[in-house]
């Protein structure tokens, strides 16, 4: 199969979260906290475990040799599978959960590791973020329109964005607010979304730590390309330690780099 | 005239300020910076401007005997008038040049000096807030929907937001870091959409510093009607300082009062 049939059955996924997301956004939420997490609150809604159990069995159904790797659900299928599907049913949870509408749901497909496919859906904004090979696309309701990130070299022309400035510790939130107070504009709370918007060329710069695979899987081919330039904290691509850069150029990136650096 | 006559023009000013914003939501913005303010970075686009002449126009020609307070243009119209709008066409300008959802228009009717009609319109949601005298609802394509804030009295369970937690200055970010760390979920960046949501029952408490009048007038009814309470940071309900509490419940509002104290 070629990565064009693995898009359409990512499109079938996405379609089948929103029906348990959608479905539940607008009423009350059960809460748990998850139990392994150190974390005072990690809120997790049923809907995310529905909505990836439900995920999971079309893809069980459709690629029994595949694997699958689930926020809620962790790992299954086969050990040694070439392809493995990557999701996070609701990124920014506590958005969801505050009833704001950048909440969305991330869909990766790894082969031999690496991401070759991303979906970001933003299922309260009728947005859908897609990339693969040499395809970066925003579907809606009114069509489908090319993804291309923003021409932004400087860190003071840069609209910046992270999810938690609470969530640096120490020194790095020292660093944190070095790049702040050099960037133009600085917006929070967006997980995801934020890198779907500097896919989509209305943000320039992200930067956030303590991210795990099921986060930044699906962000890596929507940033890439669309243009744009994501690697970790220190100028490489080892993502394995959740610190993370995307830039809307390589410009941009080497200079965030440098500044974290400094 | 009734509220009720003011209040489906106050539908027609909103309908007319989203043919000029909506428009241009997701071309390039024109920025400039306010030459008035001391701020390094006060983004104004050309399409706030263009959207309250619009308003300004309409209300001139159907309530000649009405002024209008706007943010970018100042005030026109009788010095006694009995009936003043306020006008806010992009609150939340930075999320409107960030391409992201959550920017509003926000239009008040004051009568003697005092908001008794609020209108929180998010376009690009399609969501509008509307209040006034025993009414508070939701409108979108869907219908009306009573708003209703939710039943939160503690701070533990509080979802809170706050636009930029580095707004607040000196003795100020401490006092708002005493409250972060005593409620359940921050949110960043929301402007007037956090008291909308608030009026819809998801987000429970709104703590904020700087807020000028164009920025509250709406606000004041569209919590209030909804079974919120909002005054000022000691207890009060003196908005002209600008630092404003909005809360789901009145027990809220006076815990967050005593935090803030403390």
């Amino acid at each position: 199969m070629d990565l064009q049939a693995f898009a359409r059955f990512a499109n079938e996924l996405a379609d089948l979260a929103r029906a348990h997301t959608l479905a539940v956004d607008t009423a009350p939420r059960v809460l748990t906290n998850k139990a392994f997490t150190s974390a005072p609150f990690d809120p997790v809604t049923r809907d995310d475990r529905l909505a990836e159990a439900a995920m999971r069995s079309l893809i069980l159904a459709r690629f029994p040799d595949h694997a699958v790797s689930g926020e809620e659900g962790g790992r299954s299928g086969p050990e040694q599978a070439h392809y493995c599907w990557s999701l996070d049913p609701i990124d920014g949870t506590r958005s969801f959960i505050c009833g704001l509408p950048s909440w969305t749901t991330l869909i990766a497909l790894l082969e031999g590791g690496g991401p070759v496919l991303g979906l970001i859906d933003a299922p309260r904004l009728g947005q859908r973020y897609l990339a693969y090979g040499e395809k970066a696309v925003l579907i809606t309701p009114q069509g489908e329109t090319p993804l291309r990130t923003s021409e932004c070299r400087t860190l003071a022309d840069a609209r910046f964005s992270t999810t938690d400035p609470f969530l640096f510790e120490g020194s790095e939130f020292d660093t944190f607010d070095r790049l702040r107070s050099k960037v133009k504009i600085t917006r929070f709370g967006l997980d995801g979304y934020a890198y779907a918007r500097l896919a989509a060329g209305t943000i320039d710069l992200v930067v956030e730590s303590g991210l795990k695979a099921h986060d930044f899987n699906a962000l890596i081919p929507v940033v890439r390309c669309a243009g744009g330039t994501i690697g970790d904290w220190w100028g490489a691509d080892d993502f394995s330690r959740g610190a993370i850069i995307a830039a809307a150029t390589d410009e941009l990136y080497r200079k965030t780099v440098d500044t974290l650096a400094s």
